[in-house]
């Protein structure tokens, strides 16, 4: 190979390589398009109250899967549902010897829902697919797009990716009139070949998913897009407060043990242990109940719950130390007992840092205002950590209004997650290889 | 009528009056044969939990009167059923024009009470009268005893004496299987007819009542009576507290409206308040809910219960708009909203300050330590009030137990209580004619 003909190569390959970074630069999602197919999935369960019922394993979730196939394969995409009820849309990439690159998110809502948490993620996912096929632009990368299934009733579909359900799961009830193994076979899955719905760690190149904040740190801020760090671990305590139950008449107040003020004292010291460190950590008391619980009596007794969350385990263990701590001073000085009872944990899944970049980077190019961010809710990505790099986007949720009919993200808004989804796929699917 | 004659009948006067005040002054009741009318009285409807389930209206209620109508007629008293069902039975006095003394308390428990709340009140009474008849010691006032049907249930036998019953009312539930206005017909009484108890304003002497303390103020400084000042007054109050329900993941502290944390800075600060004062007045919140409830949601809306009791409705006036002030605080540092709405209200009863003082000095004459206290408790009593004056004795209940199996006060207790009411009943014979 001669030098004149080496530097003929090395100057169409760089005008094809500007060319493809032009077009990569300006391809764009089809909002109206988008928009368009946001507003049909409102018809698959919508309320009177004007929210979403379409509850996993519901009729209006099989209608609204059915809805959704037919647009993957509009956008070229195959399709199946697995054996846990989620449904796969595939469009090939041009190395079959790579990973998957995998995006996705879930429809099924509480049941008085909104129509936004969850379905943003999908809808923009098959339009970005969609508008990859429409511009001819091939992956290196195969691109799965899935809908996961019962993400609101306990992430049954994406926790058969990391086999973490077990068994006795499939007798619980759903959100809705079906078992949760019964919701799965309703879809089309199989309950009882949920085992080889598993996948292996580095199965795929990398997952991300797009998602409304579900706060209103975005919305308050006035920023396009969150960035999101990983999505914080949580633990779930019972928390039992122990007086002495008495007539409200008859015993003076210095002779009390009243396992209500003790309750009051400990959730007042929560809040303030929890807020006198710097952080994001969030401690919640949700759930309360004195026994007997009449007018006229003085508690005996009171349970409550306590859940702490935060990015770092270390800190919730720390966080909940302190709390033990001033629980003990409480109890001394109430003349109470105070116990706690872990029932509940869910480890944090923290991002990859690489991965956050490259979204940073993606929204600095599109020209969204952006910040880092944890995910103080449970997402589906955190079932995929274990098999591979996982990124999320947020973008914002008006006035942070979450499960509710009030849920809110504006065309525009969606249509930015959606762009920056498909350029950090097109960035991944570069620097993955 | 010369002066020899009128000095010897001077002399024979005193004579007189001395053999009576020493007659009366040794004149003690049979503590023994109390004793076992007490233990007879725990076969009516006793419980497997060693408790008594003797609720209004019951057979138990209906067998142990009709053991109470055979010991009142031992003690030479006639008896008969009232409209209410209220067992009355009458020692005929000495002097026809004067009003009756009136004694007597209830023998119906809570489902799963105990053996001495009411019952010690009655079983005294009838001993009293029994003393007196074995005694030949005639009153110049008549004596009524009567067994009140109904405490537990809402008083409803001593306040048909007062013309305080609502139609609607005899329609309600009591704790039992019948309705109020069954229950009275089940015992031999004619609810159609309840009109027809009540007594006007002037009809009695007096009413004086026993009753177990139902705290733990006399058996904590081992003082052997309590001279009741007064059953206090109540008011019960709904407390709504509004924040905004949101996800306990998403939402940052500072952006919370946690209505939970509200409430408990508003129930530290009833206690606080409360007993900022001096004096006897108790507060109490004794119920509460948080809605929506559960443990990943932070609370938007918190109800619980207020009570307030004291001897004097206007302090317990003042305390509670020192609450309404504090609530306003806590509302607005918290971003919630407060609302309180009194849903009950029971007038205080304050006792006769002369036969106070006249209770007192016959525990001196009888040697038993005592102390002037208000009554937490509602009692019959207090539904006599405005009949005329009225009293009341307590003695102490073990560790301040109510309304629970464990309720006890031992055989001396009983026997002194017993004792005072006699000399306080001989004392209010010779004051009142």
């Amino acid at each position: 190979m001669n030098s004149r003909y080496l530097r003929l190569m090395c100057v169409l390959v760089a005008i094809a390589w500007h060319a493809l970074a032009l077009s990569q630069e300006y391809l764009r999602i089809d909002s109206g398009r988008l928009n368009s197919t946001m507003e049909t999935m409102k018809s698959f369960g919508s309320n009177s109250e004007g929210g979403s019922a379409r509850v996993a394993f519901s009729a209006a979730n099989a209608e609204a899967l059915d809805y959704l196939s037919d647009l993957m394969s509009l956008a070229g995409m195959t399709t199946e549902i697995d054996f846990a009820g989620n449904l796969i849309g595939t469009l090939e990439g041009q190395n079959t010897a790579l990973p998957a690159l995998i995006t996705g998110s879930h429809i099924d809502t509480v049941p008085n829902g909104g129509h936004y948490d969850g379905i943003v993620g999908v809808m923009a996912a098959i339009e970005v697919a969609r508008s990859l096929s429409d511009n001819n632009r091939e992956l290196q990368h195969a691109l799965e797009v899935i809908v996961w299934s019962n993400e609101e009733g306990g992430k049954t579909g994406s926790r058969s990716f990391n086999g973490s359900i077990q068994p006795r799961e499939l007798d619980l009830p759903s959100l809705g009139e079906r078992t949760l193994g019964e919701g799965m076979a309703y879809l089309g899955g199989n309950p009882q070949r949920l085992a080889d719905n598993r996948r292996d760690p580095g199965s795929m190149a990398a997952y991300v998913e797009l998602h409304v904040e579900q706060g209103a740190v975005l919305d308050d801020g006035n920023i396009e897009i969150g960035v999101v760090e990983g999505i914080v671990g949580i633990r779930r305590w019972n928390v039992s407060v122990e007086g002495f139950a008495n007539h409200a008449g008859t015993t003076p107040m210095a002779q009390r043990q009243d396992a209500l003020v003790a309750a009051a004292e400990l959730i007042i010291a929560i809040r303030s242990h929890i807020t006198s460190i710097a952080g994001s950590q969030v401690g919640t008391v949700g759930r309360i109940t004195a026994e007997p619980g009449a007018p006229n009596v003085i508690p005996g007794r009171v349970l409550f719950s306590l859940e702490i969350r935060d990015l770092s385990m270390d800190k919730i263990g720390s966080l909940f130390a302190g709390i033990e701590g001033r629980a003990a001073q409480i109890a001394a000085t109430t003349g109470t007992t105070i116990a706690f009872d872990q029932f509940y944990e869910s480890p944090a899944a923290p991002t990859d840092p690489t991965l956050q970049s490259l979204v940073a980077a993606a929204a600095d190019e599109l020209g969204l205002s952006h910040r880092t961010m944890p995910s103080g809710a449970g997402h589906d990505a955190q079932s995929l950590a274990p098999l591979g790099p996982i990124a999320m986007i947020f973008i914002p949720s008006a006035d942070g209004i979450s499960h509710a009919p009030g849920e809110y993200s504006s065309p525009a808004e969606i249509a930015a997650g959606a762009n920056l989804l498909l350029h950090t796929l097109l960035r991944m699917d570069e620097m993955l290889q």
